[in-house]
């Protein structure tokens, strides 16, 4: 198995993938990545990782995304795909086994209402930490988060389901997943305490063959973010 | 056939779908609301229309889209969908007559990336005109406009096809529409000098019958957007 210790300015680019279905550029700690490799291993498909430096991308990167984000898909085609819901949605058409988006429109389009509606919360994830890491007061932004996570709640009270879709994991649990992975590191697990049946629903998201083999801890993220906020981002931790 | 004047504050609220195969909440003059109008008419569903007036909204609407925003549809079921890009996705899927979408997952995804790029284009079209009437000065927002312009333009020449999606009208030509058919009412249609291939696609939708039987002319757009800053809108304009 290749290394996934992440490609740097001056690496060379890697040719076309010719020994799995499909390639992914990521960055391990990358919550966005995260969701496509989620889908990847949900739906049991052979993919290769490359993981790119962020903080020092390879120039020939910014010809597969030309925004320079993580994730990016690359086909046996060479077609490449970009932003994480278009990617993930991608993978459900194209791999026919095990579908992650429910069948009915309308059910569908639920999941991508309440995606729009988490698109909302994402950004309270950062502001938080990062006031934080420069000791300002982020009262008002907890506040605000909680206040989400209750309307969260309020979603899987109102659906009486053990998941945001139905009573099986579908695509929004691991669309939304990667931000709930991050409460313990990002310093924000406390503000779930109003939401009962979101803790419900962690604790049934971790219990997930797919999440487990995915996901890092607590403790790891922790440690990613500090070096983060130090300046000096270990991408490879733990490699 | 029922008036399209929109509904205000204290208006009764129209009982369940009946005498259609589904319902949108539009607001005659709202880009957003077009998008779905365009793909209802596309895809000749037979469908009703209740405008309503968005500075004083009827209080049952947050019922139907508790943000309060046009689009919303309404299905015979009661099913409620909002976010204009899930509303046409829905239509397309539910609806199979003239799919809009391409079948093939990648020119899908593809289809989706060149919308992220262009939402980020979109307030671009609102900047000029709101700084312009407030006598700023908005040429650095035209000189952005206008490389987004010419950007676009190079998507449609290095395509060498007629519509952003192929030879022929897709959906995501319909998701761009709005904006375009309201660069003369707007005052932006001469940013467009550098963006030939662009303006030949303009042309090129216009003459589509869909696009015809639902667009308003520049002086239509010119006249509401004066009644918009003049803050009184004139939302059953024409009517």
């Amino acid at each position: 198995m290749a290394s996934q210790k992440c490609l740097v300015q001056g690496c060379q680019a890697p040719g076309p993938v010719t020994n799995s279905q499909i390639r992914i550029y990521s960055m391990r700690f990358c919550p966005f990545a995260e969701r496509t490799r989620l889908v990847l291993n949900a739906k049991g498909i052979n993919y290769e990782v490359i993981n790119i430096h962020l903080k020092n991308k390879p120039s020939w990167f910014f010809e597969k995304n030309p925004a320079g984000t993580v994730p990016v898909l690359e086909t046996v085609q060479g077609q490449l795909i970009c932003e994480s819901p278009i990617t993930c949605e991608y993978l459900d058409e194209m791999f026919q086994d095990k579908k992650l988006f429910p069948a009915d429109p309308f059910k569908k389009a639920q999941q991508k209402m309440l995606l729009e509606e988490f698109s909302k919360v994402v950004p309270f994830f950062y502001k938080i930490p990062i006031g934080k890491s420069k000791g300002e007061d982020t009262s008002a932004e907890e506040e605000e988060l909680k206040g989400k996570f209750i309307k969260l709640n309020e979603v899987l009270v109102g659906r009486k389901t053990k998941f945001f879709g139905g009573d099986s994991l579908t695509m929004i649990d691991y669309l939304m997943w990667p931000w709930f992975e991050r409460v313990d590191g990002y310093g924000v697990a406390r503000l779930l305490d109003a939401a009962p049946a979101l803790k419900e629903w962690m604790k049934r998201m971790v219990e997930d063959p797919t999440v487990k083999a995915t996901m890092f801890d607590g403790e790891t993220h922790k440690a990613f973010l500090k070096s983060f906020f130090d300046g000096k981002p270990n991408y490879d931790l733990g490699l």
